[in-house]
């Protein structure tokens, strides 16, 4: 019988974190002050964020960053998360590839976002914070930072997304199992949320949005930090626990990938996964290829410009140097929400200038369909977004089937979709759709903002 | 650091259930014919379950039974659970005791029902059988045959209590992703079914009528077979995996348990994670309590009556010698549908008799309060029925701070709540209260009923 999954001993577990930066070739651009266009410095980001997390952000030179001993304490509640051999997976397709999953839904709130939260909460509580913020679209990285907090005494201010507040309750519950107070966004609690809710009572809010509710929040708030959920360097950082578990738990079951494929929102799931085994292309010449799944409805990677963007639809962030739709631009109403953004990270960005990865987008139709075949063939119901990095696994197992190649294949399960079975009805009743975008849409959703490029 | 978590490598898991009726010194007393009320023989069983299943059922000889090796390699899908050491609880409530559990949520279908479910399959494929079908309340062990059927190939057709149906789509939704085909109850299917809707068209079902409906499609279709998720002593039988995996993982942690506690339904996840420990207790004169948490709303344990009785409402099954309600007794409708039963199984019953184990009762409010506390400083969002567990440990835990004993306390987490949230919202909202029973109530559920005893 063959082996299943591979746990790490917790003495096993990774100590530091890896920072990518300091291995590229060409390192990431700066970041800039959009008022001056001056590159920012981590001082220049201490009002928003923990100074700790500033320096990570831009630190280019440290390969490997300590993991404070207390957030390696709180990884061991869920860590080693299993590196799973996909076996019933490669049966139903009758593959000869062999198909590895990293399995982050077995964290206790569901996915690898709390491999972020944890240290986010940490070094704020470090510096004596007494309160955090964030904002939460369909409530991953929401419910994981309301644990975190609740972990280390924290207070947690979530803004999420009215329509996500309104539509997912599940998620909003969680988060208030956990102590955290979620304010549904746009609302009276901020001069943001105000503005607009004079101007339009019955909006039903945007990531956008929520986002200028928590940056504000905490910039008006003695002792309160804002934290957030990917795109950022420092995030990446913290998930790169993933992939230097997966690389221990590759050499247990005596392989190393060909592919490794993780879902694509802001980045920070797929870097984490990769960068561990990017540094060996890297530094070795190791020929793994590296594949982001976005959805076909918002195609940053495979369609989207390199640019100076902002972060947020606001403008309220610094500049970015990043692949983006435009930082107007308005997915279209998909069920992986958190892969709804129209940017992706700096590293990410200049990683895939540079060819050292590749971007792949998924029709959502697609990515049900491969979801229901692995949750019948492996028992786990995958998220929304997990179904995009799965059904882009698929495609390459069914290249090895016509080709006859048994490759190794790691995929980064990000999290289950236990709360999201509304999703799977629509699918299973038919009523899924795919969005279509013509040249013409991006082309307009790119001009159309007031360029910070012009 | 304290070590966390403990897992068992693939060669460390049990190849064999415990069957605790070898060891008891006092066997169960036998099923009765309900007509002729001769004891049952397995072939008697035949017409409903798979026939190893029934040989199991009535097996008081052999105290090891052979698990077959394809079973074991899907429980390489999950198992070994973690073994948890609960130290963000401990230091919750500030106790000396040391507090383990063992986390079965962490089952693809997030609850312990799964170590029965693919034995039941795998059983019904082995001889032939197409298609399996069950009944299922809250949707927990659904949820797991539907999975366990499509791993095997089996066709599964559920009857779901139709107010579970229409009020938690979630679960519903998961079978139906598992690809079983799933019917509130009571349906037009059976003749069950249509006799109650022609006399109470708008009847919301009960989990009495639908296992009459699945009983009477298994006996009326070739080549299917009944299957069901808790009280019968083959499906104890396959839940001891859960303890003899403890029972390592304890040697691991270089503890021994002086307390384990489950919650109680139908004693399914009582069993399994006690009888491996109770054995000591049997054999070697072990001191061990042994706890089973119930509602105060279902508290057939503490107050009920050892008799023989019918396990269902209608009066379809053997007579069962248990303690119990009366099979006429109607539950409030706490959210632990898990833990909604009139009757304890067979074996629990005599042991309980016998002073081998004790019941204690927890008020819904008490269940949910534990809940909570439990997620904050664990992470893990238990399940309605887990809570009562917790509730029990909790009681426990704070009687060692009273004296000042660290004793070592083994619970068992059935499943998680991520699919419960509601509950939890009620709970939170204020709108959670607790049911209780006059002795005037149960002895009108004893005597109501047409006593078989009679």
């Amino acid at each position: 019988m063959k082996q299943k999954r591979y746990f790490l001993s917790e003495a096993d577990l990774p100590k530091q974190w890896y920072n990518i930066q300091a291995d590229m070739i060409h390192k990431p651009m700066p970041l800039l002050n959009p008022v001056t266009k001056q590159p920012m410095k981590a001082e220049d980001l201490y009002p928003i964020f923990a100074k700790e997390l500033c320096h990570q952000e831009l630190n280019q030179t440290d390969r490997w960053i300590e993991i404070p001993e207390k957030v390696r304490e709180m990884y061991t509640y869920y860590r080693s998360t299993p590196l799973v051999r996909a076996t019933g997976l490669e049966k139903a397709l009758d593959t000869p590839a062999h198909i590895y999953f990293k399995n982050e839904s077995v964290s206790p709130v569901g996915s690898h976002k709390l491999n972020s939260a944890l240290a986010q909460a940490y070094y704020c509580k470090m510096e004596g914070v007494t309160n955090v913020t964030t904002e939460t679209g369909a409530g991953q990285w929401g419910t994981a930072l309301s644990y975190a907090a609740s972990l280390f005494g924290l207070e947690a201010a979530v803004y999420q997304v009215k329509i996500s507040y309104e539509q997912k309750p599940y998620r909003r519950s969680m988060m208030q199992v956990f102590g955290a107070q979620v304010t549904p966004s746009p609302s009276m609690s901020t001069r943001a949320g105000k503005d607009i809710l004079t101007v339009n009572p019955n909006y039903q809010g945007s990531l956008g949005t929520a986002i200028s509710e928590a940056v504000e929040l905490a910039r008006m708030t003695p002792g309160c930090k804002y934290t957030l959920g990917s795109v950022m360097s420092h995030v990446s950082l913290h998930q790169t626990v993933i992939g230097l578990e997966a690389e221990k738990q590759m050499e247990m079951a005596e392989e190393y990938p060909d592919i490794v494929i993780a879902c694509f929102g802001g980045g920070s799931n797929f870097g984490g996964i990769s960068f561990p085994f990017m540094r060996h292309n890297i530094l070795e010449g190791k020929k793994t290829k590296f594949i982001a799944a976005e959805p076909a409805s918002c195609p940053k990677l495979t369609r989207g410009k390199f640019e100076y963007d902002f972060g947020d639809e606001s403008g309220y962030t610094p500049l970015l140097p990043m692949f983006t739709l435009g930082h107007k631009f308005a997915p279209a109403n998909i069920h992986a929400g958190g892969l709804r953004y129209h940017g992706a990270g700096v590293i990410v960005s200049q990683l895939l200038k540079d060819g050292y990865m590749e971007g792949v987008d998924i029709p959502q139709t697609e990515s049900f369909g491969a979801g229901c075949l692995f949750a019948k063939a492996e028992g786990i119901i995958p998220a929304p977004e997990s179904c995009h990095a799965i059904a882009a696994t698929i495609r390459e197992a069914l290249k090895c089937k016509e080709s006859g190649e048994s490759k190794t294949i790691l995929f980064n399960l990000s999290g289950h979709g236990l709360v999201d079975m509304s999703a799977y009805d629509q699918y299973l009743a038919g009523n899924i759709t795919d969005f279509t975008l013509s040249d013409e849409d991006i082309r307009k959703s790119l001009g159309e903002a007031d360029s910070p490029n012009q």
